[in-house]
């Protein structure tokens, strides 16, 4: 067994920060440690929360991860959204908050940095949230600006995702148009003690009636992070999905797509590092590329010919 | 030769949307075709133009097209942000104002799909790109919105990167925080007429300070799209970039790197699509996907070894 598995295992809360930087780093030993990190599964519920900046997520998630401590339940918080508090940057007034939190031992706060490009954020994102599971922790949320096309794959990493919307703020037009409405298993109308709650309530109505959803329908639940109003039910909402997932069919076949997304990435990955590797050591490939007016198509062509021709 | 190549040398507009479209499906005959239309290389200069959603962009190109058509250039447009009134659902004002664009035979505008995930959209639109360079327009506009990894990714395929910042907006922490800030080759201050344009300007002007970059200086450029205000100095300094870019050592370094990771990355899709299809046409493979508890890790690892082993 891994020698940080190992350590996890027994709580080792250090263990687990260096595991998630030993992932971010994309080390040599990461499929063995995942793989132990893999039997060691405690069937924590993966939560991300998504919605645009200036939503209000993190404060909503403040808000959250008291509610779910009251309840004797421990909470893993990873922010890839580099916006986030909680990603250690942004105003006092926030980090002042935080801190709490950070002095909790039931409570793990760590943030992803987004060097990991092409798709490699949302990988890392899962191997970090595996690592909470085993470590023992009842609950990870994952806090992320729903904006971009890696930002909308993390959600598809987790059991289930809260999008949060504010009245009158315009943002439902462009998250229904970036594809981001149809991952939502919960819509969340934050400060909805602002006017034009209704309106947007009526228009996720609408949107709703529209895609008729087969097997969970996404509930709509107003709360007030400032007030601290309306937790118990969206805590209520988000395990009726999880219990959703696992009860019924819908939910194992949602289960099904996302492991087989997640064996091609990691092999996608594997893969990758293997040829890259093999590139990297060939002088004459990579004399090829200092030419400025090399075809990017043909070198492509040639060399994956000669990659797969190896089997043939 | 690919007949769409063919067709797209005689500027058959046609063929040069239906390339596009083949690019997005990521169609087997890409990569044949895409080395054709690499040989018909014209060196149009390739820009982006990045910035938060409302900072005005589509506005600012809307603009900026109109002027360089002034100047008896042509110009194709990629609109990657799914917000953009040139992808072709925004506020009916706004389409008005593109009407004129879309009957101009010197203008072509299109938007990319968001579907292709995993740096699958970049891919596509640096292919999308040199097409319009193929047919032969002068320059190749990208708009994309400043904040998801695959947004920045997008960046890195043009020549050069305009940013736009809007005064009093908040932006420039957000956009400092994703890391968009080194992508800019130029700053553009949009709303100039706006008050707080003085304090965004020696933000930037001391974020500057600070990073001293190395070679290009990016300037610092204020316009204000509803009144036409700054698009001789805009495009001029857009210029001095891409002469920047030909003319100077450093300049060449970029290109070289860019290069690379564009060779890398077709090699990766080109595996990747390879080993894909043979996971899912071998059957005891797909069976294995359907146990609910099988270690994606695992599965990864062996698959993985079974690949590679075949070359050895």
């Amino acid at each position: 067994m891994h020698d940080l598995a190992e350590r996890i295992q027994k709580q080792d809360m250090r263990a687990l920060a260096r595991a998630i930087t030993l992932i971010e780093n994309d080390d040599d030993q990461k499929l063995e440690l995942m793989s132990d990190i893999f039997s060691m599964k405690k069937n924590a519920h993966y939560i991300g929360i998504t919605g645009s900046p200036g939503a209000g997520k993190s404060s909503l998630i403040n808000r959250l991860l008291t509610y779910i401590r009251s309840l004797d339940l421990t909470v893993a918080v990873i922010a890839v959204d580099p916006t986030s508090p909680f990603s250690g940057g942004s105003l006092l007034g926030d980090r002042t908050r935080m801190n709490q939190h950070f002095m909790d031992p039931g409570i793990f706060i760590r943030s992803m940095a987004t060097r990991g490009s092409l798709g490699g954020l949302a990988r890392s994102t899962k191997d970090a949230i595996r690592v909470c599971d085993a470590y023992g922790f009842d609950v990870v949320l994952v806090e992320t600006v729903g904006v971009g096309q890696s930002e909308l794959d993390i959600m598809k990493v987790v059991d289930t995702t809260g999008l949060v919307l504010t009245p009158n703020s315009g943002d439902v037009l462009q998250i229904f148009k970036a594809g981001i409405m149809e991952i939502a298993d919960v819509f969340i109308i934050n400060k909805a003690d602002l006017p034009g709650v209704g309106k947007l309530k009526a228009t996720l109505e609408e949107y709703l009636m529209i895609v008729q959803p087969d097997g969970w329908e996404p509930p709509i639940i107003r709360t007030v992070s400032t007030e601290n109003q309306g937790m118990p039910e969206l805590w209520e909402k988000m395990n009726a999905h999880y219990a959703y997932l696992y009860e019924t069919d819908k939910g194992h076949t949602k289960r099904r797509l996302q492991l087989e997304l997640e064996v091609y990435d990691l092999i996608r990955e594997e893969i990758w590092r293997e040829v890259k590797l093999s590139i990297e050591q060939d002088q004459q490939k990579r004399s090829l590329l200092d030419d400025p007016d090399v075809d990017p198509y043909q070198l492509a062509r040639s060399w994956f010919q000669e990659w797969v021709g190896k089997g043939e």
